[in-house]
């Protein structure tokens, strides 16, 4: 399994590529799923995070993530696994991806019933 | 001076519409300005924020940040002002715009003797 991706140190991390990283709805979907239900199987990510993509597409996806430091990924035998940088990304930015999670679904307005968000900010 | 520019309701903020348009260094130091110097007049915005383009291309980023929902333009006489829509931001996404105004330049690590963000957060 080939992986040239080079996840940024927290340092490097640029505001403007991981605010492009994340304005793409599946790009978000994905983020909000690996930041509610931790480490992930990337092939279960895709599929309970409810994205319609090849896997090409979604390892395109996991690219531009990873390559702006919002997720970093491990692999395990035959299996590729990731996670959010929640702390690296406080650190650097705090509050914004607290402020990202909490916002709700992407595009929606907020149910006033709508539990609260998982963001830990 | 023709305005086509469609600003939307609160209601119907985008977050990874906003995102977007965040995701770009000159819109995102033009938001920068707006914020720390309150409503500006619009060929102000682009010669102290230090934007080096054409006046049709700081439009063509004004359109975006407007249609976004950010920032919102008035037209007094033959010019254009524009502000930040913070209130309306802050009410739609607690603490997003906050946090993207106080995490220092766009690409830059904050520097130790800087002073403390311009957000309201």
């Amino acid at each position: 399994m080939t992986d040239d991706v080079i996840e940024p140190a927290t340092a490097d991390f640029q505001l403007t590529r991981i605010l492009a990283a994340l304005a793409d709805p599946q790009r978000l979907a994905t983020v909000r799923y690996v930041a509610a239900n931790g480490e992930s199987w990337c092939t279960q990510v895709m599929q309970e995070a409810g994205l319609a993509m090849s896997k090409s597409t979604f390892s395109h996806h996991l690219r531009i993530l990873r390559e702006a430091g919002i997720l970093t990924k491990r692999i395990a035998g035959a299996k590729g696994y990731t996670r959010l940088r929640r702390d690296d990304l406080d650190r650097r930015f705090p509050g914004l991806m607290g402020a990202i999670l909490d916002a709700g679904p992407a595009g929606a307005t907020p149910r006033a019933d709508a539990p609260a968000g998982q963001g830990r900010a």
